[in-house]
């Protein structure tokens, strides 16, 4: 690993490129004045944007790219026109040849996913990565996956997303033991679909130091019942995104309201630290950057509508994953997985007198 | 049917059974005095309550029940120690023999699905029930299906779903040509699974006056893009509940927010008329009463927590879909499809030269 703690990034992800990259690196540079960059893009374009602002241009390095992969693309196009020599490519070989810790990009999701599966490859054990977030809750953050990395998990998929949330959780709440739930329609065990059922049976018979709390619902998200809630990634991207489509439609009828009368409105002057506070939690942007979990390496992922707030936010993340080791948690909780599951077979056999 | 139009209610469905159905009923009749009740429950407990209420005595019909069904127990326990003697069976046995036009009630979700569709049966070509409901958007009501009632559906389904919301929209939200979109993880046509690509192919290709709108996503329920939105039921069940425990936890923080300081406090009391529109608004009492959908007759579901003015909502759906002639619409939709895919068969056998 480079010394001190370098993050590749995308420049060129992002409905507007540099010109949020550029400021959100600079604000994350306010915050952590020890790392350095790697920023991968078109030099021409990047050159400008980066003489406004000289603490980036001093603690990064440009990477020049020709491509850079549009919002729209495909995943399978962005791979054909984008090997090698697109700026998302580049930055994500950097984690594989370790030139840089972790990589940002505010890119197109389903070419980022691509990308980093061919570069960086699933870890031993993991058959398709997951998209891990942060949901703000009334009892702080939870952690959420998947939020639509893959579509349908099978049970396997769905135990290997707890295993790698609650590392996350380890490493980004700052909780010892993080509680673990599984999204489903009931909290019964006869509830839900099979692979549902059986993440749960093997959850609660798993011989790792997992604080399965068993079948969770949708509401709980908000009450945050637990630290981590798994889900296949469909239903994960519509829950995510209905309850985005719910805060965004509350601001509107509470603006609405308060814009009823004279005295709701002078009502509104007076109350206005509180209507400020209420906005900063609500605030999407402190809680932007997904991380990319199940690879040989961290990707986050930021939104690709959000600006320099949001971006420096992504960077946050990166920064915090990568300093509390997350990638190693996980290799270690997975290789404890698979050396329970090696006893059992074992004990198994011994049973059976063989 | 009868005449006047003729609810059966399960008295005994809902956390607290004839003490909350009663007074509902009660304010039900003050908006449709010219209806009339069956009341299904336990004489003993049922007659008390109504002593307290002469409008609900006057209009009301009580039918003794041996058996209450309880909220906890498991469908098949239900169907097997309620069959023919729980309030439950006995109501929405009254719409079967026509003595009642349609029923509400409050009990266990599970049991009433499934009594329903032993009693009821599905319509023709229908394999499987949706609970279809009231999504309130930026722009009026929405209607989603399915949130629950099955779990899993095929295209083939998901169709169905459609017809029928659409049908359900008609009655319901006075909109001539109801907007349907099917929920996705994306716009796209490739996104998704492939159950989800399949339906929509069909409903594009449809010979429907369906007004289908392609793939919609999570946050499109709360702009309200469509007036119907279809999801298999495992996911619109989270969804929905996700969506819900995000207006708890944002209500909360608003009440946090203006109980800060004084000054918030004197803001929040010069806008009470505000935050009384605000909560009017978020009251899920007024959307109170899911319908089944897709069987030989009206089933309304109410919450099983709400109070009497959530209980008096769901048996205006009650009255509202019956007056418009819901499953008359639905009944008539599906013909329509069915006589549609026949003459493609036919023609495509033409086409073949048979």
């Amino acid at each position: 690993m480079p010394d001190p703690l370098t993050i590749a990034i995308d420049a060129m992800g992002g409905d507007r490129g540099p010109e949020v990259v550029v400021p959100g690196a600079d604000l994350a540079l306010e915050r952590h004045p020890d790392i350095r960059l790697l920023l991968f893009g078109d030099q021409a374009k990047l050159e400008p944007v980066l003489a406004g602002f000289p603490r980036v241009r001093e603690k990064s390095q440009v990477v020049h790219a020709d491509v850079a992969i549009s919002m729209e693309e495909k995943p399978s196009q962005a791979l054909r026109r984008g090997r090698n020599v697109s700026s998302m490519w580049a930055a994500i070989e950097a984690v594989k040849d370790q030139r840089a810790d972790v990589v940002v990009s505010a890119g197109n999701t389903g070419a980022l996913m691509a990308m980093a599966k061919v570069i960086l490859k699933t870890m031993p054990g993991i058959s398709r990565p997951a998209i891990a977030g942060f949901w703000p809750t009334l009892r702080g953050d939870s952690i959420v996956l998947d939020l639509g990395a893959t579509i349908g998990a099978d049970a396997d998929q769905l135990f290997d997303f707890a295993v790698m949330g609650e590392a996350m959780a380890r490493c980004m709440l700052g909780v010892e033991r993080p509680t673990v739930g599984l999204l489903n329609v009931g909290i019964e065990e006869m509830k839900g679909v099979e692979e549902v059922r059986e993440a749960g049976r093997r959850l609660r018979e798993a011989k790792l130091p997992i604080e399965y709390c068993g079948f969770v619902e949708g509401d709980d998200l908000g009450k945050g019942t637990v630290d981590v809630f798994v889900i296949e990634g469909f239903t994960g991207n519509i829950a995510l995104k209905a309850a985005e489509g719910t805060v965004r439609q509350l601001t509107t009828y509470l603006r609405d309201a308060m814009n009823r009368s004279l005295l709701t409105r002078i009502g509104y002057l007076l109350s206005r630290g509180a209507f400020a506070a209420l906005k900063a939690r609500l605030d999407p942007r402190t809680k932007n950057g997904g991380v990319l979990l199940g690879l040989n390496g961290i990707v986050v992922k930021s939104h690709g509508g959000t600006d320099a707030i949001g971006f420096a936010a992504a960077i946050d993340v990166a920064v915090e994953t990568t300093r509390n080791n997350l990638i190693e948690k996980i290799a270690a909780d997975l290789t404890a997985k698979y050396n329970a599951a090696q006893a059992d077979d074992s004990s198994a056999l011994n049973a059976e007198g063989v």
